[in-house]
């Protein structure tokens, strides 16, 4: 029943409240007529609806998807295979094993890991038994996998579907349900030799999907805090700063300092050190510079940081990639569980192609090091360590898309590479049997679902489905016992003993 | 909160109606303070737990997967892959296209669509907003497209999971989430033609995966009907007669008869004459008796379902299949919106093999003929005829998983091909230039994430992980320019120049 297993439930508690209160007090009557008043009105719909069903349903029913979700059409699902592909064949590559978890989670596992955002958690309503919320990202699961599973060592990969209520208005062009691509590696391994890798998976992918000019911004968590410790932001508002200035590649410095100051409650002249240094950003030389920062290089923390990240860049180097990396103080990562480095990847924006509006797409891909996370779950607390990379392929698709669209290349949406034809009446029956010898050769085929179709109409159904080979059985053809072969291309026809035809058809499909 | 939402309803519900009696009627309150009871129970464990979250959260905490879902191992994984390409690439070779849905529905979109299953769906929380469940299955999805688009024509196959609420103790080792593997034909055709095709899919995917000797019981929703009229059933108890019927295949005659005659109120003579229909089955001869029947032959809709079949077997023929189907009385399927051909594929029980107890496996794959279900979302009630069917690939994944273990066969999680391996401390950085070079060339690569790993433990990784080839370098190697190649099972090592290596590795791969 529509929020009826809310509303009266907020009616409830203020009539109780009434009964507990001495009368004098009663008052907020307003609270339960108003509740009271939506409440009838939400019944007499639900009755108004079950009532209209059986008649006039279809004109008061509004068919669509839920909001921020879609379908993914056919041209969609093309260009996701490919993409798809690609990614996870790199993962395989660099000898990640597959995993899969459960759309949903207990709720309690995923509270406390998404700081800010855990209100955009999907949960599934209380039908008797547990309390299950869908999963937010492929990344708690996989903790919550290994700890239950005392698994102390894992390369896996998991392309899977993750959902956030986001409200669409605000987060310009995000989806609430979307398909996520991890790579994590866990385990206690010698500092920053897997981290280097999954930078490396990161370029392999997106240079690997042309998308142009890419850049990866590096940080450490570590360093992060000992920048805000050093500028005197009390611990307490470490996450909510954080999240501030996260935002600073969508909003400018002015706005970030005034959310700072003005809705955090953080001093002015705070504000302004952090200021000096999340504008700062460059190579290895602005590591060394920070080592010699007479205030940060004060932290111990961020100078764990520093020296990992200078190591970082050392094996990112010999991994040819150091040019595609930048430090940037002003990468922090809203989620809670990082605990090292962190890394996101943008596109930088190409001047727009002929007809194409220029997209800001941000980042495409992001990711850290998450030490702590498998220990909230394991009931000792043991840890493993761990380090992984998300790539955001929606954004990803919607680019490869809108390439398409522009390249006005047309995509086949069927693999089929033989249609089965005729040119007379009442040949149902050899097509019947033509076209399954086909299949069981395992050769793609289609025919019309009609006894009697017109060639004309199945030679259109070719070119419109760009299927490049026809086989056209006839009564002459079947006297003779051959088969006409016809590219769809060229037009050529040749008849062919039908002995010979699965060997003939393989052989042009091979040489296409 | 669990109940919560509930209790306090019935809770509201009495002190409302209170509020609207005489004082003196004034009564209940027992409820009242029963619920207030379990309420600030409920909020007492609530805190409790909460308080206790950054310390003891760890002792009294379950790790665990939602009630009848599981994570799915790389092991699992693996089968899962070759499984879904089997079946993939035979929807493809029947020319159709991918389409992929929401994981949840607007609630209205599934009500009603289901019968006697409709309260197996999960439905979200209302978290202010539409009101969503989860999708039961991808037919009605596949529907709400059709409708939504306005789509007249189309072949589609669709993998993803679905969500049901069984419970897992009356349902045996079935689980709440599963995965699915639609293959459907929307659009007005002549007739049957479409029907034989997804017969002839069932046939070539369960044959492919070579899970033995299967058999197609199929009926049609019309003959059924007919069955139940002719029989005396009353119209509305037609659905729940059907679902009685359906479950023959677990229940003996005697016991469905029971429930049918005891719980359902039908007439002890009327359930005597259907037990005469759902005993019959065989070929198209069976077909041709039904003809025949004096009861079921004055019938409409039977007989247009006997034209139907008789169609139908004759195509069966033609596609080289119709001794895999049997037309079987006994076959109704329990969802509401098939409408005339349906069809259902079971494993035949082969004699257990050496140490595998039997597994009865029952239905890996079902589907029908729902010409209704697209005008139910269309606003002007238009309809298009469709026809699918469903592969139980969960079923089918167990059955596999289950022979690969008595097989005793070891199967590989990754696809590395190449290990980088060094015999001396202090090698890192050639490991890391070396195993990039790998990569790059696409050559699927690993390495231990140690400064100094022991040679056999890096000799015995790739033992264990089944890595065909080593490339080892180390200081000998590095002064003469050449990379030591070694086949892991020969352990044959060659010195190879490394301007030669990625060359020679893809040569023995190709090989191999």
């Amino acid at each position: 029943m529509p929020q009826l297993g809310l509303l009266p439930r907020r009616a409830c508690a203020a009539l109780l409240s009434q009964l507990l209160r001495p009368p004098c007090a009663y008052s907020p009557g307003v609270v339960h007529c108003h509740s009271q008043g939506q409440e009838s009105l939400q019944v007499a719909e639900a009755v108004l609806t079950s009532q209209l069903k059986p008649h006039q349903e279809k004109t008061n029913f509004i068919i669509k998807t839920p909001k921020g979700t879609r379908d993914l059409s056919p041209q969609q699902m093309v260009v996701r295979e490919k993409v798809l592909d690609l990614v996870v064949s790199c993962f395989k590559r660099h000898g990640a094993k597959g995993l899969d978890t459960p759309a949903f989670e207990l709720k309690e596992l995923l509270t406390e890991k998404y700081g800010e955002d855990s209100g955009l958690i999907y949960d599934l309503k209380d039908q008797g038994g547990e309390l299950l919320s869908l999963r937010y990202d492929l990344t708690v699961p996989f903790a919550r996998y290994l700890a239950m599973n005392k698994v102390k060592k894992m390369k896996r990969y998991h392309v899977g579907k993750v959902w956030r209520r986001e409200s669409p208005t605000m987060v310009q062009g995000r989806y609430r349900e979307f398909c996520q691509c991890d790579f994590d590696i866990a385990g206690q391994f010698d500092s920053m030799i897997p981290d280097a890798e999954c930078l490396k998976i990161m370029c392999e992918i997106l240079s690997g999907l042309q998308l142009g000019d890419f850049l990866i911004k590096v940080n450490d968590r570590r360093i992060v805090d000992g920048m805000f410790a050093v500028c005197g932001v009390p611990e307490s508002k470490f996450r909510a700063i954080g999240s501030s200035i996260d935002k600073l590649d969508k909003m400018s410095w002015k706005d970030v300092r005034h959310e700072m100051v003005a809705k955090k409650g953080l001093a002015p002249e705070v504000a302004d050190q952090i200021g000096d240094y999340v504008q700062c950003h460059g190579g290895v030389t602005l590591v060394e510079q920070m080592f010699q920062d007479p205030r940060l290089s004060q932290n111990k923390r961020a100078l764990e940081g520093l020296e990992d990240l200078k190591l970082l860049f050392e094996y990112l180097t010999l991994f040819g990639i150091s040019e595609k990396i930048s430090f940037d103080l002003s990468l922090v990562r809203g989620l809670d569980y990082y605990t090292g480095v962190i890394y996101e990847a943008i596109l930088l924006q190409t001047p727009a192609q002929a007809g194409e509006e220029p997209l800001s797409v941000g980042s495409v891909a992001a990711g850290g090091r998450y030490d702590g996370l498998v220990g909230m779950f394991d009931p000792k607390g043991h840890n493993v360590p761990c380090v992984g990379l998300s790539i955001g392929v929606e954004r990803i698709f919607s680019i490869v898309e809108q390439r398409m669209k522009t390249s006005g290349e047309k995509v086949r949406t069927t693999e089929t590479q033989v249609f089965v034809a005729t040119p007379q009446n009442n040949f149902l029956q050899e097509r019947l049997k033509l076209i399954a010898e086909l299949w069981d050769a395992g050769i793609k085929a289609e025919m019309l679902y009609k006894n009697n179709p017109k060639l004309l109409t199945q030679l259109h159904y070719c070119e419109n489905m760009g299927i490049p080979l026809v086989v056209i059985i006839g009564e002459q053809e079947l006297k003779e016992g051959v088969i006409k072969l016809r590219s769809v291309a060229s037009r050529e026809e040749v008849a062919i003993k039908h002995e010979n035809l699965v060997a003939e058809i393989r052989k042009r499909l091979s040489e296409s």
